[in-house]
């Protein structure tokens, strides 16, 4: 994606080249997190000394991560969508003139603390090895977790350009669904099962082939590290569903940008 | 691997299994950054403003995120090793009595700089998929170096494990080839030529099955992200041979440690 170029960003053809893409990195990162233990410890509040600070021990870590991208400009790509916003830093790169892409409110779009919530309470224990903790994995832990979060993230809200690309194609449809505060209408403008469907199939598809050593493939008929079904489960049934809220939220808000 | 417990660590059976996992790890990082131009500023001194920190744009990033995981104890896990030794952080978490498992010198033996040269001059230009500079992108390419860095940094440095291993097998020998300062000796009897040729056709197999989509293998015949013989290459050119190196480096000084 080229943000610098706003007509190759809002291509719906590009834009689902870049979510199919996406899938791949997501696959990568659960493989990893499959790597080790549930580790319970890293979502409680209360097992370590955060100081001041008051959240889940993963949460810490993920401001931490935050404030070192930010310095590297991260958030100021219109694809980040940061937990933190009041707490990151002044970025070392000197600052980029982004043309603009989406509607001004569009960061105020965000979904994060469901995803978080379902990556904890669903993705972790479906994903990791073994439901044990293992004290000595802690970071390890953490710092994976964060790399799928900002992956899931990054691929959830991307739904914004979808949103913004089908609200350019058909700006008078949108105006009268967004006026008539007409949900299930938007929704269904922005839903293609078929679309969905295949996702699905090629999730299970990647699952197997990246999950798996492809040189014992045949020999001992190994398991993936990550049962692929599960993966186009978790899209299914969060994913997807989160990318539409995502999609919907930032269309009921798109006449205030005219 | 459990630190946790050493005789498990010191069987060459798990160490070999470990390897072939973080085979996984670098390939996919690799394939991560294949998605980027070659960007040269990221291996620049003098593009940014980075205070008085004298290295690259990269280093200075990799500086950031080793402080930020001394905090959640990385550095104190035997299969770790920084570049930043001096300027790590606290950790929050508790400290960890780990088992004795390698030698007490064992962090001094390290070829960090080593793996820096050899990534930025022979991976990040071949694996980009361009080689020019993509300003919006300087902080995701050094975010995405970082990464491939610390899965190099702990691959070459386990090492150690496989030299440890080896010297309790049979420590009459190596005290000799030690004695005799016979490096020569050394490199022969840690060097096993079949299990090398594995990795490498191995490593071809993965960076086909990984870096291809599944689901257009067979239909629109897609070429891989990153060249599979480029892996294998990179393997056969530095990976192994720095392996070896810290071998060889962790074995001549093994004996004052008896």
């Amino acid at each position: 994606m080229d943000f610098m170029k706003p007509e190759t960003v809002l291509d719906l053809n590009n834009i689902r080249q870049a979510l199919v893409r996406m899938e791949d990195t997501i696959v990568f990162d659960l493989i990893e997190r499959s790597q080790f233990f549930l580790s319970p410890s890293v979502y409680s509040q209360s097992k370590f000394q955060l100081g001041d600070f008051k959240g889940l021990f993963l949460e810490w870590l993920l401001l931490q991560v935050e404030q070192t991208h930010s310095q590297v400009r991260r958030y100021e790509a219109p694809d980040e969508t940061p937990f933190f916003p009041q707490q990151l830093k002044p970025s070392i790169l000197p600052p980029l003139k982004y043309p603009k892409i989406l509607a001004n409110y569009s960061d105020e779009i965000n979904v994060n603390q469901e995803i978080l919530n379902f990556y904890v309470q669903q993705i972790v224990p479906q994903v990791s090895c073994n439901d044990a903790e293992q004290e000595e994995n802690s970071g390890s832990v953490a710092c994976c977790d964060v790399e799928c979060l900002q992956a899931l993230l990054r691929r959830i809200h991307f739904g914004k350009f979808v949103a913004e690309a089908k609200y350019q194609a058909d700006p008078i449809l949108y105006k009268q669904l967004i006026e008539n505060r007409d949900i299930k209408g938007i929704e269904e403008s922005i839903t293609n099962s078929a679309v969905e469907s295949k996702i699905l199939e090629r999730l299970v598809v990647k699952g197997e082939s990246y999950g798996t050593d492809p040189t014992l493939k045949y020999s001992q008929n190994p398991q993936s590290k990550v049962d692929p079904k599960l993966i186009a489960r978790l899209y299914k049934d969060y994913v997807i569903p989160l990318t539409k809220k995502v999609e919907v939220d930032y269309l009921l808000r798109r006449l205030e940008d005219e």
